[in-house]
């Protein structure tokens, strides 16, 4: 089988190494971003391009992992519509290869992936969307060769994972960001909270979120709660989003 | 040294067993909660009260793990000027011992505990205060008997890290919380999530939490983050928690 990736971001940096690491032939990236492009193309030993007529026309899979917004734009410009299209986005339905491929599907990784830091695909959940039982069954395969966590989901479930997954890793993130600029203006290293971040990951594997519930929200301590809002009270987006995230907590919890 | 612990929550709880367990005597557990103070003081193989006048007096260290609110109360009605008396709270000042405490100070355990968790506490920061060299050093002794990590901080600077913590810990499994829910929403279970959770929290251990950002918000993929939007119309706090969020993350950026 031979892949070409469209795209050499961190989804199709990884992807397309993880895929070769397993023996998938990719021949080609393609990428608007001719630099990105470069960077991957080396990183796998293969052949690069930018410019859409001089695409891989031959490949049997079309692996889109691109904005979202380029993706539409792309597949129109791709018309391959013998070959096998798939795209890798959380929040785009499987319909958008309508009219453009015959044999379509997704294959979404469920992770955040940073060029600069391995990860281990044995450990990623990957969400399998087909517009047959054909091209189902070769994208398990396809999936099965990184991990063993597949799961078919439909369109919608897959949207509302994306969803749960911005809360669950991007704004968790951002928590800690917020978190690493509060310890710094303390004059503390961001490194005192690391076993902190570390044990409430770790709780939840054990604990549902709402039993490892800890902190003066569940608690109702009014009075800390005072004192953290007055230390942010020149930091006004601080501020909002503490009342919300402490107000939430509290409903979530009353309702018991 | 003998030790008496005044309350018998979740701090409490893993602080006694772990300085017993490295040969602090605990001789007594009080707790305004009588039956709290029953399953601590069984777990430690000693007595327990929650009466006042029924404390031991005879210890040489009072560790107060309770909450915010009632530490001020309690410490004007314990009242041994000639013991050393240690609360273990983030946002509390050490001031609070003044006029009751001769010797006193704060050990504070920079961790998320739950009853039923266990921690290891060789990876816990203990934050230090002490109103004097001499404190100061016999705290820090009685910290080393658990972790290496240890930190002289005062007051405000204990202050600005239980801030930190909450967004680190509290906030972080609140949008843990969220997303359980939206999974469960489409019929997934909360474990989909788990490698995604752990990803994000080992990112920081070699990324800033800057640098590790991915998703909508950081790209600044308003498509995506219109469809998300759209899909929590009808939970007004989550769509207003989504909003900021996303607005924070992308100012955060933009200032790059």
């Amino acid at each position: 089988m031979k892949a070409v990736f469209i795209g050499a971001g961190n989804v199709a940096t990884h992807l397309a190494l993880a895929l070769q690491n397993k023996g998938v032939t990719i021949s080609q990236i393609f990428s608007r971003t001719s630099s990105n492009a470069q960077v991957l193309a080396e990183k796998l030993g293969i052949s690069f391009t930018s410019e859409i007529n001089e695409l891989d026309k031959s490949a049997d899979i079309y692996i889109y992992a691109i904005k979202d917004g380029a993706l539409r734009h792309l597949i129109s410009k791709i018309a391959l519509p013998k070959a096998l299209h798939v795209h890798t986005a959380g929040s785009i339905s499987l319909r958008v290869f309508e009219g453009y491929a015959e044999r379509c599907g997704v294959i979404y990784p469920l992770q955040t992936f940073s060029k600069n830091k391995m990860v281990d695909f044995s450990q990623i959940p990957i969400c399998i969307e087909a517009n047959s039982p054909e091209v189902e069954q070769e994208l398990l395969e396809i999936a099965h060769l990184l991990t063993k966590k597949t799961y078919i989901l439909n369109s919608e479930q897959r949207k509302k994972l994306h969803l749960s997954a911005v809360f669950a890793c991007n704004f968790t993130n951002h928590m800690y960001a917020i978190a690493a600029d509060l310890v710094e203006s303390a004059g503390l290293p961001f490194e005192i909270l690391q076993p902190l971040i570390a044990e409430t990951a770790d709780k939840i594997k054990t604990m549902s979120p709402r039993d490892a519930q800890t902190g003066p929200a569940v608690r109702f301590d009014e009075e800390t709660i005072t004192k953290h809002l007055s230390m942010l009270k020149e930091k006004a987006e601080l501020l909002q989003i503490y009342k919300d995230l402490s107000l939430n907590i509290h409903q979530k919890h009353k309702k018991k």
